[in-house]
């Protein structure tokens, strides 16, 4: 019986010696090419109308690309009309290279140079395919009849190139289209049969891009295809060698990577991978990948957002919330351990100022593409302590205690176990209140007074006040050297006095004089035990004594 | 001023000599550990509850794994919850493993053998973050404290172990979380006095896991990284080496293969690469990739439909659509030259008989992952006429003649330009039939009779019938060698005797011997330019008649 999978062969292994690109690392920028327009719009269910593609072009400027694949003018009335409209009505800025893509063939070609008629900077990209398979099943010819056809386009182009206005600045692309899938010496031949139509030289290369259109091999084999092309390629220095690979294999930005090692200098792709099938590389993830280590990308994706609005309007796409960089939840962080480690790199990064990013989990800086802190830190049963406090500090400004974490943690932590949900934020310092703010049972303080006075033993504060229970009210006094001192002093003999404190933070949750104080007060009940209260207050000491009833309220009701 | 991408710090290179990986190929499926319940689970807004739990457990188990890691039993109640209902209601088979993972900190620890009481096979995995950022900024410790807290942990668990059910098969893997940011002779180093203390052996092994918990560097420097501590463990052939790759800069898949390519014999990865924030490394993709070039990749996921399924009903996560080999338009080619060559390859399959899989454009058959070829070619206004005919013969069975093809391909291109939108299967079919099919002005065929004799110069058909034409009816005849030839000669001076007959191609539509004909017929207008019509009818001959009324009303109307 044949199984399945036996009727794969496997990639066959490129003969490669020597193999140098795995000892190099990627030091600069690549130069780009958008094949937004193009690629990725034939792909689309519905593709982009006149205003889309608009659109999506003027973003693309803004973004930086320098060099953008506008169509493909011969094969729809759509497509043609398009590109004679961004260069009738002006639309292609002067530092901005228009690319059209057509297929080696003489009516494709003829169609194509009454399509740029008028442009300034355009690349003329012709290609055929040329892998093994493709000749046996659909062009049913040898590699012979492949370079007649790739050579005659070039001819062709060339002799129509000659007609064009005099200031046009054309430039040539060719792609051995399914590059991946043809054997290196055949596509090495292939383009150099090319290469001796055009003549090209060191000032006027031509761009030879040889995509991966299917991949269909790791990528370090891809690797090795690119540079075995350029070992092998005469005349390379005349070239600059393209890559245009596609995500078959779920692999396509590290065939990018690998193929930059290898030699290439420019990619094709598109914004957040899309494109034919499994789409092509994503330039967003290659180019944020180059940023993450310290290399200036040469796009700005600083405002992230506006730009998959962009893409999610005019493509009628969405982006994957895991989709690297861009994501919804690439940022997010639910792991009690990880929200732990975030919390105490940005609280490192606070103290010494590091100039460097150095925040664990957070491969960049959110805020570097215009992105919140503050989802960073989501809550559900899988968060810890570090998570819960995270959000009182960054989105209510509450500064909980080391100690108090854990007790806070553990509160949340039953909550969405209970629940089985996410708790949003507020819903966290919604929990936070209910549990330790305002616990006025069983033991309610009815009033208080203070009074600090200055003496030879330093500050003596005395403080009265009414304490009911049970419906009883009852008169306390204490004499203190601070007003918890004093209030410890006065509940002696009252029952709560089974109570040590521990200790007390306090913070001001408002700005100016005015402002509210919050006092997180630990203390010890009389097993030992830990349990805290927090007492809002605009004057500090009662906001103590509030905090302090809270805690021991809360103790007595578990 | 510093610009922001000079905030990040460059992978450093790994120092490896003679490297071997890059000349490596995958041969064979790793052993396989799905962390769906615990790192895809932890990474969800909501995460699973117990239902969900067991459903993606038992469909893990229907796909082949052997080694399920559940839950961080440690971490909150649900995941202790779920664990032991799992063990006690004995939902695991005899023959799988299951995972816990836990922090090497002595209370969670002890949690977790209380957790696995009375499982069969049981993987404990323990780990502590290792890399140099998280010892400055979260541990605050040196290698020597790292140390220290994986060494304490594995001698409680050693320790703990010994207390076990004697019948308990129980193994030991330990993490160096954040291993893809640790220095490697670190890395080596803390491992190793992991292993001291449990004196693993070749029958024995320990599990050693080296995540990129975050990735931080290009696929090839993970490969290194693998290579570099495969080679410098002491002990090595005592551990069985596990990746757990994540997806930060998109190469999680390719960071697994070369990993294995360099040594690892183990993946940690989950369905759809699901997990914390860009998600871990896809299993789907990584072992389909291994499945296409013709490696058995020991899970099975012929009915991928279902799998996803369940994956969207249990994490609320979605498949997207360019995923490969599980996203809806991953086997969808809307351009035409695409579609062409799919459409040659299939015919291709067809006619040889092929014991390969030959179809350009797709790395794999649909079929295999219980996916249709119909969604293979959709039409929108990218498409070219391989598209539309494919479409026809695929969803209706009309085997458009080559002749025809790029007749109606026009058609459908002119029609999807008009609209801007893609043309479903039965828009093209109904687009078909109003052009093609019974067109009865301005000349109408009202009656009609065929006599088919035997006589010695052959067969002899007579016809006759009538015609309509602007109110007025004629009655025609004429007598020929077959029904077309006597047809044509009846029209002789009726003013449609302008149009010549080229060819006719006719089939049946439906089985059996009442099925209706098709006739395909190319006529040339009077300017000599090729015009199609066709009939339906359960006379082959009549069909025929119908087929040139249409195509010469068709190039009346025009």
């Amino acid at each position: 019986m044949v199984r399945a999978y036996e009727k794969y062969h496997p990639f066959p292994q490129v003969p490669i010696e020597n193999r140098e690109w795995p000892s190099k690392t990627i030091t600069k920028a690549p130069i780009w090419c958008s094949v937004d327009l193009r690629d990725g719009n034939q792909a689309l269910v519905e593709p982009m109308n006149l205003d889309e593609k608009l659109l999506m072009f003027n973003t693309l400027i803004n973004i930086g690309f320098k060099e953008i694949e506008v169509g493909f003018p011969s094969a729809s009335e759509t497509e043609y009309e398009i590109i004679r409209t961004l260069i009738e009505e002006n639309y292609i800025p002067d530092d901005v290279t228009i690319q059209v893509l057509v297929q080696a063939r003489e009516h494709l070609i003829r169609k194509t140079f009454e399509a740029i008629r008028g442009a300034k900077n355009v690349i003329l990209h012709f290609y055929n395919s040329t892998s093994a398979l493709q000749r046996k099943v659909v062009f049913k010819t040898d590699v012979d009849g492949i370079i007649d056809i790739a050579v005659n386009g070039a001819k062709l182009i060339k002799k129509l190139s000659k007609e064009v206005d005099s200031d046009m600045n054309l430039r040539f692309e060719y792609s051995p289209e399914s590059f991946s899938g043809t054997e290196m010496d055949n596509a090495v031949k292939i383009c150099s049969k090319v290469m001796e139509v055009f003549e090209p030289t060191k000032d006027n290369k031509i761009i030879l891009n040889l995509p991966a259109t299917v991949e269909c091999s790791t990528p370090n084999c891809y690797a090795d295809q690119i540079e075995y092309f350029c070992k092998h390629l005469p005349g390379r220095e005349n070239a600059i060698i393209s890559i245009h690979p596609h995500n078959d294999r779920g692999t396509g930005v590290a065939s990018a990577e690998l193929g930059l090692l290898a030699g290439a200098e420019r990619v094709e792709g598109t914004l957040f991978g899309n494109g034919e099938r499994t789409g092509n590389v994503d330039i967003v993830t290659l180019a944020l990948n180059m940023y993450s280590q310290g290399i200036d990308p040469k796009l700005n994706f600083s405002n992230i957002k506006k730009i998959m609005e962009v893409y999610e309007k005019t493509t009628k796409m969405k982006v994957p919330p895991r989709h690297p960089y861009a994501g919804e939840l690439v940022f997010t962080a639910f792991s009690g351990s990880h929200q732990d480690a975030i919390n105490k790199g940005m609280e490192y990064m606070r103290s010494t100022g590091s100039k460097y990013w150095e925040v664990p989990y957070l491969p960049i800086d959110p805020a570097d593409i215009g992105r919140d802190y503050e989802p960073i830190i989501r809550i559900n049963s899988q968060s810890g302590k570090g998570g819960a406090a995270y959000i009182m500090q960054t989105e209510f400004g509450y500064n909980l205690p080391k100690e108090m974490r854990a007790d806070f943690g553990a509160i949340v932590k039953a909550r969405c176990d209970e629940t089985g949900k996410e708790l949003k934020p507020q819903e966290v310092f919604d929990l936070f209140k209910s549990e330790y703010i305002g616990i006025n049972e069983p033991y309610e303080l009815c009033g208080y007074s203070f009074k600090h006075e200055r003496t030879d033993k330093g500050t003596v504060v005395k403080f009265i006040g009414e304490i009911k229970h049970n419906g009883v009210e009852k008169v306390i006094s204490g004499t203190g050297n601070g007003p918890i001192d004093a209030f410890f002093r006065a509940i002696k003999g009252t029952g709560l006095d089974k109570y040590v404190f521990v200790s007390y933070n306090e913070q001001a949750i408002s700005d100016g004089s005015d402002s509210l104080a919050v006092s997180y007060i630990q203390l010890k009940d009389p097993d030992g035990r830990p349990v805290f209260g927090v007492g809002i207050d605009s004057d500090i000491s009662i906001a103590s004594l509030k905090a302090i009833m809270s805690a021991i309220n809360r103790s007595l009701k578990k």
